[in-house]
């Protein structure tokens, strides 16, 4: 693999800035790698996993970068790209990773100087673990990373969102592109409000009084154990998901306890037809999920394999 | 291995009957296996699939049987109880495996004659598969089987409950006894509202206008796909269970509905610190699920691992 960027600095050391770094030495695409983090001891724990040249600046990691990497919480991107601004050498690209783009566009952008290259995106990965300790290299092997171009007619642009999509290329990933507020219409639905009804029925279960939370937990494979794990994605970077896409989350939202009323009153009134179209309609779903690559078809993931 | 059961009868091959016949030879636990199916293409398959001796009546599967399995769906167990009433012989122990306790009691006893005993269980096993194909013998493998012994004060009773215990050991199971209405209460939570909620998401996913159903199926592994496994589970099993656990269903319902829409409110009016705080209290409890074995801790159930 032929090196893309010779310098790429991340700033935000997390799952996924951690599995950037991993992945862009890994595989070649980064000729060195530049790291900085505003948590002193996240930025020590990266020297000990040597993730790269570590920085206790923002400004001195970026300063000789060809990629510039913003890989903060949603809310914590404009506070990122104000403190690398002053350092940006000439034709630098940024980049984010936020779940969300409009937003980070928004808090970005202003302080972004004339001479770089602003193009964001979002790598479709994770897992449920957060932190440096959490990175590897293969995170983004078979999945999307969108790239969400701006309305910029400078001529080096286009060869900036190119140059852009051949890294992550390198680091395994599919590229898509696809406008900026499409991104966020389309995330609601597939990330964020599925995080969000996670998020409610593990908390809900936790202070109900007609159930234990021990006996949720024992029990917990029968269904509720599934929402537990994208129950335990990091609060921070969720809070500020739900703060910056808040009109397409709501939307969503709405049509989901619109339906779920729907499927309350059909339990009350014994509606069983309902019930089972509804369900029936469902089920189709996963053998498409299936038939596009997005998950395996393994019964139960193939987690309780080997089991005793 | 030693026997438990001379002769075992398993009424309904699907998912679950057919992994009983499969862990009941395999273990040893059952001297012989008797099936019987209301579908006849069912029938011709569990003949092909080769998981004991396959009858063209319920009455005829029973007939010998020391103990009979009702693995119908939760609406069909009153009729499957009727089909083998005449049929069992002195002493034979009924047991079921219906994901709603009370409704099946009341469905199942008037029906049986009182020279049998009837012990209702139900295994905290499946897969997002159905039918006799999709059987396993390690599929009750760690996993619990509730049994829910009813007030029978005969002195046969104890002896029957102990006996059906000792079946699902010899299954791999772990064995919990509970109360009946207990039993309903705790899985509501657990199991029957989780499956209803990611019925209602992945319907809803279908029929938005704002996405297409590509653009879900396309990103779906950013969360959405977690919930198309569990709403691909049978439809029918699922219309009964709400149909006939239908308080608890819509008590913990309200509750789930009561605290999205608080998490509603917070995301209209900004409060960051309601939502981080949640999130923060849910992502503990996947820490618990863990500790208890009822999950794997490996990212992502480890379904990406060796992807490409």
């Amino acid at each position: 693999m032929s090196v893309v960027f010779n310098r790429v600095a991340i700033i935000g050391i997390g799952l996924i800035g951690s599995s950037i770094a991993h992945g862009a030495r890994e595989s070649g695409a980064a000729g060195s790698v530049a790291l900085y983090d505003a948590s002193e001891s996240v930025r020590a724990r990266a020297r000990e996993l040597n993730l790269g040249e570590v920085f206790d600046s923002a400004a001195d990691a970026v300063r000789d970068a060809d990629l510039v990497v913003l890989s903060a919480p949603v809310g914590a991107m404009g506070a990122a790209a104000a403190s690398v601004k002053d350092a940006l050498k000439p034709g630098a690209i940024v980049t984010d990773t936020g779940s969300v783009k409009r937003a980070v566009v928004d808090a970005v952008s202003p302080h972004l100087p004339q001479h770089a290259l602003f193009v964001p995106g979002h790598p479709l990965a994770g897992t449920e673990h957060s932190g440096p300790d959490a990175g590897f290299a293969s995170l983004f092997h078979g999945r999307w990373q969108i790239i969400t171009p701006l309305d910029d007619a400078r001529p080096d642009y286009a060869a900036a969102v190119d140059k852009l999509e051949a890294f992550w290329r390198a680091l395994g990933a599919n590229v898509e592109r696809m406008g900026v507020d499409r991104h966020d219409t389309v995330l609601a639905v597939t990330s964020h409000l599925p995080h969000l009804i996670a998020f409610n029925i593990v908390a809900m279960a936790e202070d109900l009084e007609s159930v234990t939370e021990g006996e949720v937990v024992k029990y917990s494979a029968s269904g509720f154990r599934d929402f537990t794990r994208i129950a335990a994605s990091d609060p921070t970077m969720w809070r500020d998901v739900f703060l910056n896409n808040k009109e397409a989350v709501l939307e969503v939202l709405g049509r989901f306890s619109e339906d779920l009323a729907g499927l309350q009153r059909a339990i009350r009134w014994g509606n069983g037809k309902v019930l089972y179209d509804l369900f029936d309609r469902a089920r189709r779903m996963r053998r498409e999920v299936i038939d596009a690559g997005q998950d395996t078809a393994t019964p139960n993931w193939g987690r309780d394999d080997g089991k005793a």
